[in-house]
């Protein structure tokens, strides 16, 4: 039994090892691409088999025929199945291949299987006209003006030109007399050959000295000829087409070229077709006889062009007239999809290309060798059109070409931008792989095609009509043996521009930019005069124009940030908004200006920024501690005994909280700049905001992949990102200042706070005479206390059972702007003297001597007497009254009344100290922080670098503000840096 | 004078306004599109002209011919320059048009201008073999089996067919017995006519019923009849290509179709051509007799394929063999550049399909009416190869058709996956516009085109070889009524996929999850166990098990992150690195699981955030004052009078800025976000490392435009972005860790430092018996003091005077990890218990009681005394040592010894009390970063979205933890939340 189960077990493996063996069939066959003579390739088998006896393969390979002397018996089809039986002696196998049929004595058998060919205008004669077999091999002659047709089948009448010239009977013109299968009446008519007659001057072959055609070998004589004989229309097409070839050459006349004959032919003619004068009858059109500007300022055109798709002028109808290059015109061609486009792309992307308004460029790379081969494109020629339409009437307008390759003399005139100087033509091919022949046999040694291939359309403005369009082609050339062999990547571009006059824009700008900049220069005098009066200065030294400088820089920036702001603001929203195109966007060149203006913007609000974070960091700033000491302590609890009976001190903590906290907020912006950055990537990158800074009107956002959005528009690009930037911090600024700082913190708020809760006021000079105060005293008289004293005030305070906190009885308001006298200046500079001077002998000794501390503190707290004591008025000379500023002070931020007498303390907002902190010139950083960003996106075409670098450049400016004040802030008010933490 | 210059400038005025009226040409042109009956149209001038005398537009319309009966006289070329003469009465012109001829009384002229037409079988003469021309017209019979040609010129002899089966000499075949152009032997030979036979049952088509099929009536009878009996080529090939058009319908047999008819003759043939079971001799390969998983799994194609450029195995080579649809061959054409590509693009991206190892994807649309004029495409058949070389010779092997249309009854078993009901075919066409016609001359009604065009590749592994590769078409029916009208877009696409066996990848990611995760198990068992020691627990209880899940979720989302991070890591590296193709990525479906383990992760982790934030914002904290009031107040200044002789109040402004302080500290990071995050921008973004996520193994960073790319691998990207995300986080790790802090700033330290300068100590309570302590008690004994005293004490500590800040004598140690007794906890509890029950009450009342306050800060101080006590080791009962943690100890952080006798104090690194900030816990909000970044960029592939989405998570979880801190803290330590600001 076991051994039963072994076996199975065995025979189970050795089936499962058999089976693929057994099953695997093999689905590969041998590659056969050529057959042996005596085989023929089974087209559905795709392998060759044999054919048979007196059967060899036919021309295609696909099938058998009989060998030569055996004609054909039986055919059922299948090639191998035919069956083939030899002629009898002296006898041949008819054309048809079914018969035999005798040769006679005079056309002998010949060793090739045949009888012997008819003498030149005879034909062979095997069948009669009824179909009967002949009993054998006759020639008969061709009579009355004919000859052997091209199978040599029948007679046919010879060419009426021949007829005409010749008197007998035959079809035979002197060789002289014969050009381009015409008879001429006298070798006269014939243009005399001449050397280097048939030369092109390809740049890339034969180290410039270009190459023999075939092409114009074979056709420029006689289409020459011809056409000047007879005016035969395609043969002038085909002169016409060899001058095209040429480059339209009008000066470099070595030898008569085509451009030659066709001129002098030209001018033969009686008039001008369509009255058109560049356009001889009959003739192609090739010149245009009026200078470039007279052409292209033409306003003939009537349509008028709209972007609403529901209106049909939505395209420009381009039209060809398609000829080939032998002259026959194959007929008009609407320039829709690939018609003219060699790059591939979708249809609706190629047809984006004629969507009126679309600024368009489509560049891609071409194996070279696809130019040898492209039947689409090959041996057209094409003359360009402008469809429109006028009282029912459809009407084509030629539209001009520039060929960037055109030469007068050496010179290029066409390349450059003097349109005096440049030669409109008129027909162009896409690719010429036919001139560079050499033999009718070989491929092309040289191949020119369009490399560039642009619309250049000027729109007239308001009216939605366009001025004539040019049409610009430069042709490149490639080399059989550099570019064919290696097959090298090709460039092709297909392009579409639009222009228009934009000097009023250009002059409403300056003018913009001029009287703004008049207004900038006024403010930023009386800035200057405020600053002035507010640093108690009487003469105009250097550091006023310093700072007339700095602060021409601030308001210049402002205004070019303005003007440029609303330039990008007024091309979006009427570049994007236009129902016809009325506005084009500026091109490369005038976009130059707008890079420039906003360029000098950035750098003039970077020495803003410089200012700003300088004034800022050398502000005086001193707190003022209430607190007055306890008493005189006994019992104490201290090792020393000498302390007893001292005064308490009063501890410092207080004022270093206060300091740390000032340090805190130094940096603070009154909107997130992280979350203002990661919005505006989110809104311009994410959702897709920056589709709206396409070139191409009809963009929006986030469109659809399947659309042609084009390239973007820098000045789109700024707008686009400005406002959305501006935008963020505008939702920002609302939501801080009316919610977050109203329902949740306000830290400044916290900020004067927690100065009343330690009885300190703060005293900041923003210059020698104005600055803010801020007044912490403690409505409870003391803060120095412990925790359950604390407790019991903030208690006390919340039920309302203290006095207020203002500095006027009975007030809340607790921060002042204030304008002192130059007198208090004076002596608080007299006190600080050892604060400040020693200061920089410290820095030099690397540290600070006791003995000068010793002199800061003494200097500190007669400091603090000094300004309790001006608070309290309690000085006889220096005083001050509390006011509120006048609406225009206040708008114009400076003061008209200087203080003589009396100080000002001026009633503010709250806040009004964030004028030293960064929270007080949001608006400035703000600017900065746009331009900066502008700027990298103008560079780099990149909004996501330019967030990146915007970020960096943030946390630089804000890091350089935050340790210089922290350091400024250690110096002025003597805490220890390690307690500004 | 003056007149005479106001003259001039008169003049000058006039000519300047009249010469653009002069100047200005009219370039414009009315678009003639077609002349009158008596007009040619001038190609050269293009406009219509009159032909002249006799004369008619001729059928191009560009040139003129004589009106009927008149002969041509002279022709020069010019269309308008021809003469013509009247025939003379009774005669007609002949068919050369240059003579006249004499209608006889058998033939009379007809009113058509020409003589009667000849009988059946007769053909007419005019002119003699020799070209003279006859006196009449006249007909003459065609014998011996000869009938008239096509332009009844010459008899020629009838097919061999007729000759074989009629006995007389004429060339008719009786109409039932005729098919094809072939004559049969009797009417049995030919397939009988049925109804429905040349329907095509289109689904879109007269509701689902099909169309009876113009292109069938004409060719399926003859085809199928003239294949069966003669078993000719051409037809057989024909009858296949109409079986093709069925979807090679094998079972919905209503009717005998083409492919019944295929079937059946290619049973009666003797054998299979190269050994194939289903290529019947002679006939097309239709079907494959084995089943698709053995074909499939055919390892026959020899070719080891490699990625370098230098190998010349890196394409793969298709080829085809084309047929028309007739049947005729073509011939074998390579697929390189659009052969079989409806997309347009450029040669260089078509032919990256065919790169080995580029996952490759191209979709377009296309404009409807593209596909009723295709001539590129339509009328082809193609069977499709791939050649490959051995020893020497080329192989082409068969590559099966996986036919999604395939229907077996009414169910499409080829759209499904399971391949055992997978039915391989062979012949596929790309456009068919020809089967849908009903009549020849109308555009088809239905049209068929490849919609998908698939090849899916499969691997073999390591040697570079592949199985054979299977062709997946779907083809698509437009309706001419719905999308030629509309010429609505059509999308098509081309993809090639390529594929591996990952049993063993997936085998070897399950195996690595597995050990892993019960790692993870254990390890988070053994941190449970830690965690009950430090908490004092002694049974396990439903909190051990809440800490055991969350302890798990952290563990376990470690797990699933290291090893999805391996597996991307995996990829990237080999994928990108393979100098052949041996691996090849997992495609969407094998993703979904790597998806899913991601996501799993990110919930995991996301229970550990909140655990970890819950945890920190719970901790019991404590400051303790080591300062001792000074001793009792005399004098007083202040003016309540009972005051005088208590104790001098201990200043609480210390406490108030280390509380802040700390309160700030909470949340900082050791690396910065928001710099982690621009910087991972730029990197995947800006700089491109988002090219590395590609699906073509040859992408590399920054990949040029020119070149293809392909789409993402979502693996690829959580790879990349990753690896990015945490190299940049690990730089910043390093930066902070080794510089940063070093050299710039440690705000830890700086913290540190803060409490020594306070005189303050914190002590805090992860755990009820662990936490931290930092001993902050002065060197001087104090530091509630005046500014004065405070420089003079920063002074001496800068000098070395005074001792060190250690808690033991002469060391610098400051901070510790501890475990105490549960006693001490015990005590400390009971101490507390005023300040954390009423304040539970006074949540709900809406303030805290003074009565509550008097309490808690009565609890406040004793508490202040039991840790000054302990710290001093003035309990009896109470103790600790200071000792150093075992390596092991630190590793596991854990303890292995219980605090029975005495509390343990463990020697830190300076910060370990960054456990209860996050500055302690970067890894796992890394981690959580990294994962909310994978798992947004999965959904959305994105990398900017999550960089954004990312910031907000953060932003909100920061927030959390910063509101929920601060809460805790001012709960716990009476500090109001005014001051921790």
């Amino acid at each position: 039994m076991a051994l039963l189960l072994q076996q199975i077990h065995l025979c189970i493996v050795l089936i499962f090892l058999i089976l693929p063996l057994v099953s695997a069939e093999d689905y590969s066959l041998v590659y056969t691409t050529s057959c042996e003579d005596t085989e023929y390739f089974d087209l559905a088998e795709l392998q060759c088999k044999s054919c048979g006896l007196f059967l060899e393969t036919s021309e295609d390979g696909l099938d058998c025929d009989c060998v030569a002397g055996y004609k054909l018996v039986s055919d059922t089809g299948a090639p191998s199945e035919k069956t083939c039986q030899a002629c009898p002696d002296e006898s041949m196998v008819t054309s048809d291949g079914w018969n035999c049929i005798t040769c006679p004595v005079a056309y002998p058998l010949q060793p090739n299987g045949k009888c012997a060919d008819c003498a030149a205008g005879d034909i062979p004669v095997e069948y009669s006209l009824d179909g009967v077999l002949q009993s054998e091999y006759s020639c008969t002659s061709c009579q009355d003006d004919t000859q052997p047709d091209e199978v040599c089948d029948t007679c046919e009448r010879c060419h009426q030109s021949v007829i005409a010239v010749t008197d007998d009977d035959s079809c035979d013109c002197p060789e002289e007399q014969e050009a381009g299968g015409l008879c001429f009446e006298s070798s006269d008519d014939l243009l005399e050959y001449r050397d280097g007659m048939y030369d092109i001057p390809y740049e890339s072959y034969n180290d410039g000295n270009g190459l023999t055609s075939w092409y114009f070998e074979e056709n420029y004589l006689a289409a020459e000829s011809v056409c000047n004989s007879y005016l035969n229309l395609t043969s002038c097409q085909l002169l016409g087409n060899l001058c095209v070839f040429l480059d339209y050459n009008q000066n470099n006349r070595l030898y008569e070229d085509a451009c030659y004959s066709y001129q002098s032919i030209a001018a033969q003619t009686d008039g001008f077709a369509h009255g058109i004068d560049g356009w001889p009858e009959s003739m192609p059109w090739l010149y245009y006889s009026e200078s470039a500007d007279e052409v292209l300022e033409d306003t003939r055109i009537s349509t008028v062009f709209t972007l609403s798709p529901d209106n049909e002028n939505t395209y420009l109808k381009f039209v060809v007239g398609k000829y080939t290059i032998n002259g026959d015109f194959v007929g008009y061609e609407d320039i829709t999809g690939s018609t003219l486009q060699l790059c591939p792309d979708t249809k609706t992307n190629l047809d984006a290309a004629f969507l009126f308004g679309t600024t368009y460029s489509l560049s891609c790379s071409i194996p070279a060798q696809q130019f040898w081969d492209w039947p689409q494109y090959e041996n057209y020629m094409y003359d360009m059109y402008i469809e429109f339409e006028e009282n029912g009437v459809k009407y084509l307008h030629a539209i001009p070409l520039l060929l960037e390759n055109y030469k007068d003399g050496d010179s290029r005139v066409n390349s450059g931008d003097d349109t005096s100087t440049w030669v409109l033509t008129r027909r162009f091919f896409m690719v010429d792989n036919l001139s560079g022949k050499i033999t009718a046999d070989t491929l092309a040694e040289v191949v020119r095609y369009a490399s560039l291939f642009k619309f250049e359309i000027e729109i007239q403005g308001q009216n939605g009509k366009i001025y004539t369009p040019l049409l610009r082609i430069r042709y490149t050339e490639i080399n059989r043996e550099n570019s064919y062999e290696s097959n090298a990547l090709q460039g092709v571009s297909f392009e579409v521009e639009y222009s228009m006059d934009l000097s009023s824009y250009n002059e409403d700008v300056s003018i913009a930019m001029g009287v703004l900049s008049v207004l900038a220069v006024i403010w930023a005098a009386v800035r200057t005069n405020a600053w002035r009066r507010r640093a108690g200065m009487i003469t105009i030294d250097i550091i006023s124009m310093f700072k007339y400088f700095f602060f021409l820089c601030g308001t210049l920036a402002d205004v070019f940030f303005i003007v440029m702001f609303g330039c990008g603001l007024y091309w979006l929203i009427f570049f994007r908004e236009q129902s016809g195109v009325y506005l084009v966007l500026p091109n490369s060149d005038e976009e130059s200006s707008f890079i420039a203006y906003i360029s000098v913007a950035y750098v003039l609000k970077f020495f803003d920024l410089v200012h700003l974070i300088g004034s800022q960091c050398l502000v005086d700033i001193f707190f003022i501690d209430w607190e007055r000491p306890k008493g005189r302590i006994v019992q104490s609890n201290e090792p020393g005994a000498e302390n007893k009976g001292q005064i308490a001190p009063v501890s410092a903590w207080r004022m270093f909280f206060v300091a740390n906290e000032f340090n805190e907020i130094q940096t603070t912006r009154k909107i997130n700049v992280i979350f203002q950055l990661f919005m505006v990537i989110l809104f311009l990158d994410v959702i897709g905001f920056e589709d709206l800074a396409s070139t191409n009107p009809r963009a929006y956002v986030n469109t659809d992949e399947e659309y042609y959005t084009g390239d973007d528009s820098r000045i789109l690009r700024f707008a686009v990102s400005s406002i959305v930037y501006l935008t963020i911090a505008l939702c920002q600024w609302v939501f801080f200042t009316f919610i977050y700082e109203r329902f949740v913190e306000d830290y400044l708020k916290n900020f004067v706070d927690l100065c009343s809760m330690g009885n300190v006021s703060i005293f900041i000079h923003l210059n020698r005479c104005y600055g803010f105060y801020i007044h912490g005293r403690s409505p409870h008289g003391k803060a120095d206390t412990n925790m359950k004293e604390m407790q019991a005030q903030l208690k006390r305070e919340e039920d309302n059972l203290v006095g207020q906190r203002g500095l006027l009885p009975n007030s809340e308001q607790q921060t002042f702007e204030m304008l002192v006298q130059l007198k208090l200046r004076e002596q608080y500079d007299k006190i600080m003297q050892p604060l400040t001077a020693p200061q920089e002998r410290g820095q030099r000794s690397g540290g600070r001597g006791s003995v000068d501390m010793e002199r800061s503190l003494q200097a500190f707290q007669t400091m603090n007497k000094f300004l309790s004591a001006f608070l309290d008025h309690s000085l006889r000379d220096l005083d001050y009254i509390v006011k509120d500023k006048l609406l225009l002070e206040r708008i114009l931020d400076m003061e008209f009344f200087d203080p003589v007498d009396k100080g000002f303390f001026f009633n503010d907002d709250g806040h009004s100290f964030d004028g030293a902190l960064f929270h007080g010139h949001e608006s400035t950083l703000l600017v900065y922080d746009v331009l900066f960003f502008s700027v990298i996106d103008l560079i780099f075409q990149n909004y996501m670098l330019s967030a990146v670098l915007t970020y960096l450049m943030v946390v630089i400016y804000s890091k350089i503000r935050d340790a210089w004040g922290r350091s400024n802030l250690a110096n002025k008010t003597l805490v220890d840096d390690r307690f500004l933490i």
